[in-house]
Order: structure tokens, then C-alpha cells, then sequence
């Protein structure tokens, strides 16, 4: 009993198999740095009120510099009995320094103690990963400056629909990492608030300084209110699904590479190092890194799923349900960072078969739509043109060639409109450099929109 | 054949499931207002850039003003086989004005034709719920105004924990509903970027003006390539987030207001407009509406998974699965601007049984944590002054009576350093006024919460 | 008040937007047959209990017959004041046959109603995917047999592996699809338990016979406990995760048809009358129908996180809540039906295109195993016979040659234990002809499993 | 290079943080003595069909007991190197018996290991939460047979509806669990079938006995298609969703306990040694267990989102992204089978306070349906008698008395068919015994369906 916080009113002692079911030090013992770094500004702000005596701060402030540094060297004896890392590390304090030890918690509760952690950690990692979604945006937008001139084929349906520019094609991922970070930092805003002082749930009774404590931990203000605070746990749900569209679009990228990577396309080689082979079949060099990537999609995805459902219907302030916030945040934050980490590391290692792409891009009348727009700067109504060149298309099918190699009397059988100029539009240099506005295809276009980004990148992750 | 705008290759007609199976008229033509506003900016734009001529435009300017009042009327005759929305208007537009409705689709692909109407629906359907989100708000601050003195037990495991007063209570509904309304506000920056231009995916060989249509439409500018501006769907997915989150404060609220309603809380009475009865039980008056904002949580969360699972994985640019992003995202816009609706219409209808809850709040020895407070600030340090009280709660619970009906005598029994003035601590009006901090239940604190409340409102939605 | 079927203690109307807030009627019209033939099976239990009289019994059976006929017929004044389809449908017999009809719902409350309506209706559903699922596999099994000795790359990481034969490739599916079908035969069994007679949570005070009720209506037997039978609904969740099982697989299906018709692969073309067109690109005929089964693959997972959420934390007995059950129900079984149906229809006219099949299979090291396999029959250890060919893999790419293109002497070079023999292992007919057990892709073994496969949908779908 | 069993033609080592990324040892080492299990079964099969020397059979038998053995110490030094479970047992043993180990892997593929590891370990948690259900289910249908006359409010929308008894009651979980029993067995039916002899997608050339290594498995009968078998994971699915009906379930009596355990309603005491107290208030005993259980649904929903987001679309046959796989399938199982064993050994130790239960369910009107029922047995059309006993209710609401408080005079005046016999049907004993047939909540309807409930687990979990 002696061991429990809250043991006061208790007689009987927890059965043991409740102990380990209802502890969450396994995975909470993450918030070790936080709660250590909460602790001494509450210690500090305590000592600033009054509340507690200059030598108790100091004794506290030592002490846990003390339990960080044994936590950092892995000695620390973590104990379930304890449940949490709250618990583990006063009691820790407490044992090195005495009685101090037993006032560090006045004028707190482990509610408001958990929910400043919190915000702390997730704070920590929204600024790793954005620092991820830079290194993997510089990477594009490079490779896309690099691939400016290169033409594929565009795809709609995962039919070829228009000729587009690799670099264009990278760059479309460069806009939606940018999403990314413009997101996590809007939901950092959120994030970073001090709950600290919200007590169990209704404050405390001690005449304490929020606002010293937000400043001293970085924070950009305090909560509003207490009940609220202590049961928010938005903040976490709002990273996830930062998270979980980050994944979305790394699972694009990384279905792309995969098909890409199959002798089908043969568009790109991936970096041996980042490739594993089979136990079995000799020949096997496969694209891991990017399949893996896709299949942790679903992680994220099921880890928001597990948090609305957490919070579904929760009446205030607190209930024990919360304790399971942690692992599917600390999940989706270790999978999104790791993700970002290997593709970002991956992407300048890919070797684009710039011959390839073309020939794929000659083949499947991607100029069709130019023909189209031909007949329409002639006068024919973008309707009729499109019925036009169907036919045409059905022809050239017919005879196994493309669009460019029937004839000027064939082509002109198909539209009175059509004259010797139109084999300047069916070819694909043409094509992809006439689409010459904001967001189109063209190189000069492409090179532009990569300087941009970069210079979107440099202004701040 | 001849009724689809793409039959110029093909030599069969589509099967008839085929037809209705992948026709979306069904739930898109919801889009309508919103295509004829964007194809009417697209028209004007063509003229502007000699694209399309004067009297083109007009005929095309004011036969879409007739379309647009004739869906107005209920009056348009749908088609399946028109597939879409966008070919519904456009072959109607071409039945009243001819050849000059053939033309309207030139620098345009349905691609991008239908991500600006969502994103322009998407921005209106915010709005709105931002609108509703303010009369919640509202109706909160006032109700936590009226009830800053109101005291009732603090829950957390939903027992007894320490004494709130309800406005501070109400307050802790408005602080979430903010952070609901400055995450859309977010998003909507999101939303509100212009993909008309982009063509199928890579742009169009016109040459348009984007910002010029992005500034007619409202829009802040423009996306900025084009094969992710078509197969985007980043917005749709984090507003429904934003949703999802709204939906989850409310299914808090309904939990509660279930519970208070029920005989054993006796909270509140629900005004009657907003209950029904039974088909059975005579005497029954159900919480019908919080029930069913309860149950309508999920739908949201169900909707934000389909759009997670479907944008999952998918190469560029557009895929027909993409079709299916429109249900989920008008169901939960619905559901949202629904539910608030309701609950900002029922909250100042709610009677608060203001005895009921003083008379909960004086059971179950919530000014505990009082008389811990008060031990520490005898020089007791926190966790003895914990174990202290643990004891005199048991005594207390032994004797079936509450902490200050004990006598001093008995209270002195646990430690030495209480005084007679320990009474004052343990009645609910102390208990409450002490926690006056900035974030705390304190009536002065609740009403100083509730006018800041009322001047955030005020500053814009 | 008076249309409210419990207005009795109400002393003002329902505010009007709940009246349609809370109203179920525009979705739950979908069980009308389902609740007429539950009232009359109803209506003669309680005749031959003596309950109701005879000429009250048979007044109600043909009213019943008079009001279903009307709603054939698309003429029934649904009423959103009347809520749902139970009272819309009592109200009309009420007035078509006078106070007999205010006789019926005696013995029963809308509670166990709605629960028996709901079953009836999911079991109707699940026989009518169990027809589709039968045709499916049927279409399967002969495309199996058809194409029993057409051998393909096998992929594993979308690499080749490899050679099998498509029809192996076709018995896949048929082996997910059977396991759909006894997954909801055994889901079949726990939906068709009749709840009537639970009343509206505790059961009855009138004589009922459920047991009769019970055979009269098809179901297997009674539900045991009237409290869960009116709050039960794991019978939806479970019919619908048996759905999105389905979807899984179909999904599956439809990314390799949308691969396989892609230019890269090559593999098939589909039926025209399955494709579109686009209404900007006129050379596009895309794979619509397999992009769409894939899409809906997150709706009906959306529906079973909808469905969990609400019955998360539900106390006893039935709440508000529960109405939101139907809808996500409704379309996944919706969802199911159509996408079986339009693929069971479109894999008999898909046009495999076996030389590009054989032309891929022989590209790619697809034989490496069996060359490993062969040294293992010399006495090599796997694990090195692995080695020996990762090497003369190596070999053969730097060469630009596959591995039966290298002569003997340079195959010796890596394993003395490589005989001239070795060119027999090399060859595709060999390598899928070897894998000659149950499960194996040998086309005598794929023969056998059709004709099994076709076997099995003949004892039952 | 030399570790990896794949390496052949691979010319640069892994990068370091892609192999840790990539290995899936930390999780799937879980899987140990299946794979042994799996292992040996094999060995001696290939040793029968003359594949394998008795020699390297008998070699590899004692050196993977020896393996196990070290595992079961704790002594196993598992390599991230080896990325997985398979290449660390089989290196080991490798390094222990020499060239003999390297031919173990003969005949399979980590593919068609993995797959039957993963079974077995499915079907022996299956079989370990079939025995904690028993437990569940028999701890019910003790408590409900004590209280089969214990009368309590029975509720809808949390508001009294009609009185029930408590074993009534206790006996709707002991139906949930009862049907999670069928599920997970008809589960169990589609696990255990044996998928070794796949190989890596195809089958294999060697001449292998299926039929026997599954009987030796303790498998009903092997799988029908290698391409099927080593790409499935259905039965993960499957017995994850059955597993998230056992938490909603759970969920279900989690928030009854945490209601119940409220001062407000005060019906129960949950034994001591399953609570905990509060850091900061003394007074505090939580219902934490019944919390965290109830917090627990949503992991075991979001796993099942993340298994149906991994399966989608997945072109056959295995791919990378299956490894994630396992941690959703592993938390789900001891999710569940923690949470049954918490809630197994709490049922019996709660204290139910029939006084309590008693005087809530003598409030609230429950009584008011019975009056309608006397009413309908005096003539009174149902839908009349409902109205008429609305309108008594609303009288005692006024008078702030119950129904049987009112006297004759003024009950006659709601309707003249009332006599002096409507006391007898008021009372709580008489309503709850009128419920007297097979589901009815009568006193000897629950004990009879307490003696089949346990005769039902008798006849085998």
C-alpha cells in the first residue's frame, strides 16, 4: 500500500494483475525529459511565489538533474507499482532528497502534469518532422530542376493521357509536403499552450504564475480553462491527421515508385541500398522501402480512428480511458518521422530512365488532346474537335500507328480545318512546352516553379 | 452514342448497369450553383483573352443564367447518361444557346472543372458551420454568465472530485468549439486556392488567365501544378477532420446533457421542443436530440476513414475512384452544420437545476483536496498532507457522514496542524473562490472568461 | 400533437427543424415490406392468442395488404411528423381500416419492431450477395479453366517471381470469394434470430407465441434476452465487415485489371461497354468500372468504423443513437450487390492477351528458383544454391541476356554441380508444370482445382 | 553482405537505417515457437518423402529444440541484421548443426512460413479468449441467477422505461459473450487451414505432403491456392472484427459500471482491489479498470481499420507492406484477452445494492406501460389506452406523486374502464413478473435462462 500516491483512504491492496493492466510506464517512460523539464519550471515558479522555500528548489532542481541524467544513462529503475513516469520520478526525487521531494507536487495533479508533457513531446516532434518534410521537399524540388526537360508520360487512369515532364510530376509531391508542413505548423499553434495549473481539473488553491511558466517552457500561452485542459487531447487527434496525410501522400509517391520499378515500366532503378532481395528466389531485387512505406498507411489511419473513438462521448474532466492517448500518437509520430526520413533519404539515390519514359510517352496518342485544341484555334467547337480526333485515334488504332503517322489526306478526312502545321503539335516537346502557365508542364514553367519552392523551403520549414 | 462527349472512339454503347453504376448526377448535382458560378468566371476569362468571342460569351453568360434557374425551380431534367453534373449543364447549355455551348469546355477539363466546384462548396458549407459555431459559442458564454455562481461537482472517473461552478463548466464546451472554428478557419486557407486551369493534369495549351479567375471567384490565388491540383483532395480530407473533432466536442456535450437529464443526475430538464416519447411507454420524455448527435459521431469519423482509404496509394493524377470523395464530405458538412444547428438552438433552452447540483456537490467529500491545501500551507509537505486526508475521508465514510461534520477534535486526530479555521476551506463557495487564477473555477475568473469569450466572438467568426 | 404516436404527456409540438433532425423516414422507407410483414405475422400470433379478435386479424391482414400495395406502387404519403416507417405505415392502416388498426401494436414496442425489420432485411441481402458472390466465382472458375495453360510473370513487390499460370492467377479470387461466402453464411445464422416479442427492452405482459411468429417469418429461432435483442446490433457490424472483406478482395481484383490494361502491362482489354471515355482527351478508353469497385472499397469501411463507434459505451437498453445504424448498413450491403454484380458481369468478357503474358514471364529471371531448386537435387544446400544463382543472376544482367542464355561453362562457373540438364528447369512450361502438389501452379493441378471449384458452388452458394 | 540470406546478387550492403527500418524482429519474434513448431514439422516431412537425409533431420529436430530452449531462457541473440524471426531461428540453428540447417529451408519460402506461423499463433489466442469468455460468461450466469429478483430501473435513453431484474440484465452480456464465442469459433474454422507448400507465391517443384504436415499441425486441411495463401490475411481480419465486438461489448458493461458506480446512481461497489485513488484528491476511488476498458475499444477498431487499409488494393501475391501485419493482429488479441480477464475476475467481486436498485426503479413511472397493457385487457385500443395513461402521468408529475399514488377517482377520470384491481399491475413485482415467456425479464424466465446459459458453456466454450 505504502507505495501508492493516492493510498490515504485504501485498505486493501491492488490486485496484481489490475497493477500491470492499469500501468502505463512502458510507454509513457517517453515523457521522461518532458515531465523533468515541467517539473523544474513549477519547482522554479513555486519558489518565485513563495510557495516553496529557496533550498526546496534547489534540492528539487538538483535532484531531477540528477534522475534526468540516470534516466539518460539507462539506470533508471522504473517501477509498475508506480504506474507512470510521474510517479516513478517523484518517487525517484523524493528518495534521493527527502521531504522537498514530497512538496514538488503542490498546486498540481498528475492531469494538468500529463497534458503539459504532452504538448511538450508532441511539440518536439512536430518541429522533427517539419524539419523532415524540408530535407525531403529540397530533395524534389532538386531532382525536379534536374528533370525539367525530361517527358513521360502523363497518366489519368494509369492510361497515358498527356505527355507531362518528370520534373513537373516530382514537384506535384513538393506541394503536397508543403501542405504537410503548413499543417503541422498551423496545428503547433494549438499544440503549444500551457495546461499547467488547471489542477485535477478546476485549478488550484495556490497563488501561482501561469503565465512565467508558459515563457519559461516556450509555451505561446496558457489555457483558457481548466476543465477543458485537462481533458483536451485535440491537439493530438489534429497532429495525427497531419500525420496521417502525410502518409497519404508518401503512399502516392511510393505506389508510383513501386510500379515504376516493375520491368512493366522500367521508369526508374531504385538505390540497391534501399532494396532487400528474397530467401528464395535468387533473382529478387525488391523496392522494400517504398512498399513498406505504403503498407504503414494504415497505421496512422487506424491510430486517428483509435483516438476519436477514445474521446467519443467522454463526459468531463478526466476519465482513465485518456491513458490510451499515448501510443497511437507516439506511433504516428515515430512512423511519419521514420517514413519521411527513408524516402527523403532514398529520393536523390533514384536513377530516372530518361529513354524510357519518353518511348512510353510516344506510344498511347498522349498528343491527342493537342489535336484537339489545334482544331479548336482553327474554329471548330471544343466539342466537335474532340469527336474529330476520336476518330482520328480510331484510325490511326486500326492501322497500329500513331497519330502522327497518318497522313495529312487522312488526317485532313477526319477535318477540313486540319493543314500541314498540325504535325508541330503532335510532338512531344511541343505538346509539354505549350502548356506555358502558372501550374502547367512546360520546362521554363517547371524550372520556375522549382526555384519557388526553394525559395518557399528557405523562408522557413 | 452520340449523348456522351467522349463516344468518338468507342464502338459500343455502355452497358446499362455500367451507366447508372458510375453515373455520380445522383449526389453531385448538389454542385450545380457552384459549376455555373466557376464555368461563368471560365467564360468570361476566355473572352477577356480572345479566346472565345463576345457574343459567345453572352450567349453562354446568359443561357447558364437560364440553366441556373431552372435547377433553382426544381425544373432541370437530370440525366444519367449525362453522367455528371458538369455534362448535365453543359448539354443543356448547348440545347438552348448551340455551337456556343460546345465551346464553353475549351482550356477546361472536367478534372479541373470539378475540383473547383468542390473547393467552392466545401468554402461555403465552412462558412456556414462557422456561422453555426458562433451561435453555439454564444449561447454558451451567455449561459456560463448566468451560472458563474452556480456550484456543482467537479467530476473526473465521474465521481466526485471537486467543486466547479457551472459557467466554468459551460466555458470548458466554448473553448473547444474556438479551437473547432480556428482549425477551419485554417483549412479554409487550404480550400480556398484555385485549380481551374489545370486542365485534365497538365495544364492546357490556351493562353488563360488563372489569377484573374481566382480573383472573380473569391479565390486567394492560384495551385500551383497542376497534376496535384487535380488529384488533390487534401481540403475535403482535413475538413472533415475539423468535422470529426466538432463532432466529438458535441457527442461530449450529449453525453453530459444525457446523463443530467437522466433521474439520478437531475440536472437539467431539456426543453420539451427537443425530446420525444415512446410508441410504448407513456411516461417517457427521451433526450432524443443529444442521443442522436451521440450517435452521429461516427458517421463523421466513418466518412474521414472512407476518404483516407481512397486517396490512399493512388499514382497520379486522377482515377475514377476519386468519385467517391463526394459523399463522405456532404454527408459530414451536413451532419456538422445539422448538429450545431440543433444544439446551438436547444443550449438556451436548457433549465439548470441549480439545487440539484449544489446539493450533489456537497456529497461525496469534493473539498478534499481543500483540506490537503490547507495542511501544505501549515508546513505539511503535499503527500503527507494527501495521506492525512485519505484517512480523515475514511473516517468520515465510517461514520456516513461528510470532511466538515467532523469535529475539530476528531480532524486534530490526523494531524496537529489543523485549526479551526479548516472549516472554512471545506464549504463549496470557498473551495470554488480559492482556484482564482486565470483558467480557474472561480466565479470572478468564469465571468472575466465568459467577457473575453464574448469579445473573441466578436472579433470574428 | 395529435399525429405524435406519444404525445400524451407532452404539452408543446417539437420544435420543427427536430422534427426532421430526428426523423428516420427518408432512409428507413427501405424496410416498408420487411415491417408489413412482420406486422401481419404479429397481428396472427396475437389472433390465434386470443388477443387480438378474428375480425380485427383479418382487417389488419388485408389493410396491410392495401398499404403494401400502395407503397409498390410508389403512392404512400411518407410523413416526416410520423418519424419513421413503422408509424407511417400504422397511421395509414389506422386510417384505411379504423381502431382495429390501433389494436396491432399491442404486445410490441417500436424497439423489437425495428429490430426484426432490420433482420429480415439484412437476410434478404446477404442471400441476394451469396447469388452474386456464386455468380462471380462461377465466372472465375471458367476463365480458370479456359486459361489453365496460359502462363504469366507471377509478381511478388510487383516483381517478377515467377511463371504461373492465369488461371491459377483466376483461382485466387475464386478462394476469397468462397471464403466470403461462408463468412456470411455463418454471419446469415446469428441475423436470423427473431427479437419480436422483447418488447420495448423487458418483454411482454400478453400471451405471445414467438416460436410461432419465429417459423411463420423464416427464422431459426428466438432471441434469448430482451434486453440485448433490442440493443443488439452485432449482427449489422458483422454482415458488414463480411462486406468489407468482399470490397478487400474486389479491390485486389480491380488494381491488377487497372495494371494489367495499362499500356506498360498489357496483360488485358476490357470490355468496351466497362470503359469511358474522357471528355478532354479523345484517345482514352479507361478502365472506369475497376477504378470504382477499388474507390468504394473506403466506404464500406467507413460504414463499419461508423457502426463500432456507435455502439462504443452504449448502456442498456436501446438509445436515440441506434437510428444512425441504417444508413452505413444499407450501403455497404448496397455497395456489395453492385460491385459484385458489375464484376461478375465484366470478367466473362475480358480478353486476356496471352502472348504479352508469356512475353513478360520469359523477361525477368522468372526460372531463378527452379535453377535453385535444381542444384538443391544435386546436393546443394539451399541456402548456398541460393547464392549460386544470386551470382549467375548477376551474370546474366551484366550480359543483358537471361539465364538460359548463358552457356554451360559460364553456368559451371558458379556450381560444378550445373549439368547440361539444367536447361530443362530453365524453360517456363517446365517451371510451372514442376509445382505439381494441391495449392500448386501446375495446369493440370489448376484443371483439378476448377473443376473442384465449380463442384463447390454446386453443393449451395 | 555475407548475413543476409538474400544477398546473392546484391553488390552493396544495406543502408544502416533502412535494414533497422525495414526488420520486423522487434514484433514478429513473438512468433518463435510457432516457427519452430512449423519448422519441425516440416523437416521431418521432407525426411519422409526422402527430400531430407534422416540425418539433417534428426540434426535439425535437436538443434531447433535447442534454439527453443535458448528463446524460452531469454538467451537468444536476436539480430536486426536478420531481419526477421525466420533467418534468426535458422541461422542459429545454422550456426549450431552446420550445412544441414541450410537445407531446412527446402520446399518453402518465408512467405508460406510466415503465413503458417501466423495461424497457429492466431489459433492459440483464439483458444486462450474462448477460455477467458467461459470464465466471463460463467461469472454472469452466477450473478444473474443470485439476482434474479433483484428489480432495477431498466432504461432507454438512460431514462427508466419499464422495471427489469438485475440478473435480467446481467444475462444480455452473457448473450453478447455468448455470440463472440460462435464468432470467434466460426473464426477459428477459416484460421486454421495450413498454407506451407505455397512456397514464395507458386508452389514448389519438390514432391511435399501437405496433408500430412497439416494433420501434424493439428490444421483442419490445407489451403487451395499458393497465390491465395501466401497473400491472405482474412483470417486476421476477420478474428480482429471479432475481437472489436468483444470490446464493444465490453465497452457496453464498462460505461454501465462507471454509471452505476457514481454517487448519482450509486447501484454498485466495485471491489476495492480494482480501483485506484487520485494523486491530489484524497477522497477519490475510480472505477479505473471499467475506464480503461472502455478506452481500450478504440485500439482494437483502429487495428482493424489498419489491417482493411493494408489489404486494400494489393495486387497479388505477397508484398512488402504485409509485414505490418502483425502488430495490429498481436494488440488486438491482448487487447481482448486482457481486458476479458480483468472484467472475468471483477464481475464476481462486485457489490450490487439492491435497495438502491430498488427505490430508482419505484420512481420514474416504470410502472406506466403496465397500466397501458391493463387498459388494452379492458378493450381499450392500445394506441387510446397509451394516450390515456400520458395524460395520468402528467396528473402525478403535477401532483409530484407516482401512478399508484393516485386514487381511483381521479385515474377513472382518464378512463372509465379503470378498476380497483389497476393497484395490483402498479406494482414493481407484478410488472416484472408479467413478462413471463422465453426473453421476458420475469424472475423465474431468468433463472430458467440462467440454467440453459450454463448448460450452453457446459456443452463446450
Amino acid at each position: 500500500m505504502s507505495d501508492k500516491p493516492w493510498s490515504g483512504r485504501f485498505s486493501e491492496p491492488t490486485d496484481a494483475f489490475v497493477e500491470a493492466f492499469t500501468a502505463s510506464i512502458d510507454f509513457d517512460q517517453r515523457l521522461a525529459q518532458q515531465d523533468i523539464a515541467g517539473s523544474k519550471a513549477h519547482a522554479r515558479m513555486l519558489g518565485r511565489q513563495g510557495i516553496l522555500s529557496d533550498d526546496d528548489v534547489s534540492a528539487i532542481l538538483s535532484g531531477l538533474d540528477a534522475v534526468a541524467a540516470e534516466i539518460e544513462a539507462g539506470k533508471f529503475p522504473y517501477s509498475v507499482a508506480l504506474e507512470d513516469i510521474h510517479m516513478n520520478i517523484e518517487a525517484r526525487l523524493t528518495e534521493r532528497i527527502g521531504d522537498a521531494g514530497k512538496r514538488l507536487h503542490t498546486g498540481r495533479s498528475r492531469n494538468d502534469q500529463v497534458a503539459t508533457d504532452l504538448r511538450l513531446f508532441v511539440r518536439e516532434q512536430i518541429d522533427a518532422i517539419l524539419g523532415e518534410l524540408a530535407r525531403f521537399r529540397e530533395g524534389l524540388a532538386n531532382a525536379a530542376e534536374h528533370e525539367a526537360d525530361t517527358v513521360m508520360p502523363g497518366f489519368t487512369h494509369l492510361q497515358a493521357a498527356q505527355p507531362v515532364t518528370l520534373g513537373h510530376h516530382l514537384l506535384a509531391y513538393f506541394e503536397m509536403a508543403d501542405r504537410d508542413a503548413e499543417r503541422l505548423r498551423d496545428a503547433r499553434k494549438r499544440v503549444n499552450k500551457l495546461p499547467l495549473g488547471s489542477g485535477a481539473l478546476a485549478g488550484t488553491t495556490y497563488a501561482i504564475d501561469r503565465e512565467w511558466v508558459a515563457a519559461e517552457l516556450g509555451f505561446d500561452g496558457v489555457t483558457e480553462n481548466s476543465l477543458d485542459a485537462v481533458s483536451d487531447r485535440d491537439f493530438a487527434v489534429e497532429t495525427v491527421l497531419a500525420c496521417a496525410l502525410v502518409m497519404a501522400h508518401l503512399s502516392r509517391l511510393s505506389e508510383e515508385l513501386v510500379l515504376w520499378a516493375s520491368p512493366q515500366f522500367g521508369f526508374v532503378t531504385l538505390p540497391e541500398a534501399f532494396c532487400t532481395g528474397s530467401s528464395i528466389m535468387p533473382q529478387k531485387m525488391n523496392p522494400d522501402v517504398p512498399e513498406l512505406v505504403r503498407g504503414k498507411t494504415g497505421r496512422v489511419n487506424g491510430g486517428l480512428i483509435q483516438l476519436l473513438t477514445l474521446i467519443k462521448a467522454q463526459p468531463l474532466a478526466y476519465n482513465k480511458d485518456m491513458q490510451e492517448d499515448k501510443e497511437p500518437l507516439f506511433d504516428a509520430l515515430d512512423t511519419v518521422r521514420g517514413s519521411l526520413k527513408v524516402m527523403a533519404d532514398m529520393v536523390p539515390g533514384i536513377t530516372f530512365h530518361r529513354e524510357a519514359m519518353r518511348t512510353a510517352a510516344a506510344a498511347g496518342f498522349a498528343t491527342a488532346t493537342d489535336l484537339a485544341d489545334y482544331l479548336v484555334r482553327q474554329g471548330v467547337p471544343f466539342r466537335e474537335a474532340h469527336e474529330v480526333v476520336g476518330g482520328a485515334v480510331q484510325a490511326a488504332i486500326d492501322r497500329g500507328c500513331d497519330l502522327a503517322d497518318l497522313d495529312l489526306v487522312t488526317l485532313q478526312g477526319f477535318s477540313g480545318a486540319i493543314g500541314e502545321d498540325v504535325y508541330d503539335v503532335l510532338t512531344l516537346d511541343g505538346s509539354v512546352a505549350a502548356r506555358d502557365h502558372v501550374g502547367g508542364t512546360a520546362p521554363d514553367q517547371v524550372r520556375g516553379a522549382a526555384r519557388r519552392a526553394r525559395k518557399r523551403l528557405g523562408g522557413g520549414s
